[in-house]
């Protein structure tokens, strides 16, 4: 085994979960992700955690999705498995990222629904996502195989203490803001002018450790959950979306919601998930990308949007952990990242106060207010 | 997708584990069985049925078991997924047979025995075991790839139904029985003369449906949960237990229990077994082999207890079909089935009448008594 393989799982299972022994912890294995699952293993094996292995396939949520009338049920066990679990470690790394492409966007919704207590309660264990660089998502990167597992391992290997340190600032100034502006004005796009309220939000300082609240690996963002948000937004970041390719998203905002709607590519798929239910035309997420060890899009939002120089908003579900104790943020089954470079003719504001401009940040050199 | 993989699960789904709208289903995966897992979700989903997907991986488990101190727990919430469960399809079929080959035995044995109340609850649903034949399947049977496939879908799309009025002519007779009596007599092995008492135990007509109390597919038995045995047996088909290659195995019972073993090869790995609970040195089983179909010894238990002129015993758990209401019966942590071939040489006598002789049963043609 590829010895980055083992370090990998170490970071996961360490740095990421904090596991300890006796934990229960499940671990679900995406079609491609094999080896990872080994290593990971080892590693709970020598910890003493208590192992339960899922199988993450695409090819079979397909057949399962495809072939049932709609009418979806949750499983109390399946309920039951995730309220006892005290971690949850998703393996990502499929063998095809279309595998799920040909899923009627209705019945994605209405199952993604009827797990929606089942979802809530896996994200209230200690769950990091993660993914095994597999060729498929090499080809989705436009990358060869071994340069993809460069990419990826560069970026799972970070320093992390450094990365949260510098993180530590950009949280500060959102937890003490009470408005953000972002502005792009870009001659060969449609303009971004959106503003929104993060007053008395908690900005998450993600170090891709549950230690911060922080539930990908890789990460190295800082996130909020904005509300009363108005204004444009386009998003020129190409990302695929439930199996499908989508482009230039533009979005309107008015008191909060999505008014208005286009696409250059994939728009029907932006319409399903704005139609699944009515918190999926509000933001459940704003995150500020600021790792710079992730040099490139890969059309993969678990490293596009930690991307340094670049600034993401999520349609749906807000994280709890960005709201304080006893309030409810957006409610939605979906949780949708779209993601705009903002290293270029941009600006983003908190307060009024310009923190990043073209993609540096205020405490940085070569910043000019 | 080959269309024998879509008959297969027709049958899993349907004829074996009778799946209902509603059900919870959890079906587990083998390393090599994705193919199937994807047919099988296909008609989950066509009838309603909730999934939930496991994996089956014999190289996470001995990752995992390697590395572990051997101090095992059960999770809660396994435990919980289980007791919910109305259905458990186990899909084998992994890519090496011998994967967990260098695992301790010890620490097999207690994670095990740790498991057992997890295990319990599994078999308290309409489980069925089958495999998807596999390369790694085929090399341990010693055939071609396309000859194994063509062997495996023989096996599973049998005439089940026939199958069954045979087999229940078998039943009647270990029902009304109270003695069951072994003998063979070859020149070239050590003799096998065994008495075993099944008065009160009823026989399971294991006609590859839950609707028979049968939980494989393919099946083909006549079986029941002997006690009290005593003489020796020797057991000529070569097979893998654990990992391990094990051939000749003699075993000596006095009140029920195993006094005296040795194994032409494989001795430690019968050691191992024998020594995991006390109900691991009596037999759980005795079970008759009536399928004709299964043509050849393949090196897996699920085809080689079911092939015709057979007869199997295993040391350690009884199935509860097999016991009245109310009844215990030999209680273990494992179940290790080992086989005989009675085609030569041979008798099975019940209450001291012959009812098979090297091979043929009382009712078919060219039986003498």
């Amino acid at each position: 085994m590829d010895e980055r393989v083992r370090e990998h799982a170490d970071v996961l299972v360490g740095w990421s979960a904090r596991i300890e022994p006796g934990d229960d912890v499940v671990v679900d294995v995406a079609e491609g992700a094999h080896d990872l699952a080994v290593a990971v293993a080892e590693r709970l094996g020598g910890i003493g955690a208590n192992l339960m292995v899922t199988y993450g396939s695409d090819e079979v949520t397909r057949a399962y999705l495809c072939a049932h009338d709609g009418v979806f049920e949750a499983s109390e066990g399946e309920l039951a498995l995730f309220e006892n679990a005290d971690a949850y470690l998703r393996l990502g790394g499929g063998r095809n990222t279309a595998a799920t492409a040909d899923v009627d966007a209705g019945a994605r919704a209405a199952y993604r629904r009827a797990h929606s207590e089942i979802r809530e309660a896996r994200m209230d264990t200690d769950w990091v996502s993660t993914v095994h660089p597999t060729r498929s998502l090499a080809q989705q990167a436009g990358m060869a195989y071994e340069e993809y597992q460069e990419f990826v391992y560069d970026a799972v290997l970070s320093d992390w203490e450094t990365l949260a340190e510098e993180m530590a600032r950009v949280k500060t100034r959102l937890d003490g803001g009470d408005t953000v502006r972002i502005v792009k004005e870009r001659d060969d796009q449609p303009r971004t002018d959106l503003t929104m309220s993060i007053a008395d939000r908690i900005a998450v300082n993600s170090a891709a450790s549950v230690a911060y609240d922080s539930h990908n690996l890789p990460s190295g963002e800082v996130f909020t959950a904005p509300y009363d948000t108005g204004g444009e937004v386009f998003f020129d970041v190409p990302m695929t979306i439930n199996g499908r390719r989508v482009r230039g998203v533009r979005l309107v905002f008015e008191d909060g919601e999505v008014v208005e709607f286009d696409a250059e590519q994939g728009e029907d798929a932006i319409e399903a998930v704005l139609d699944t239910d009515p918190g999926a035309r509000r933001l459940g997420e704003l995150g500020i990308g600021m790792n710079r060890s992730i040099d490139r899009f890969t059309d993969n939002i678990l490293f596009d949007e930690k991307m340094g120089d670049t600034v993401h908003l999520a349609l749906g579900r807000a994280y709890d952990s960005n709201l304080p104790a006893g309030e409810s943020g957006n409610e939605s089954a979906v949780h949708v990242d779209l993601i705009s470079d903002l290293s270029e003719a941009s600006r983003l504001e908190i307060d009024g106060e310009t923190i990043q401009r073209n993609g540096t940040f205020w405490f940085e050199d070569g910043f000019e207010a």
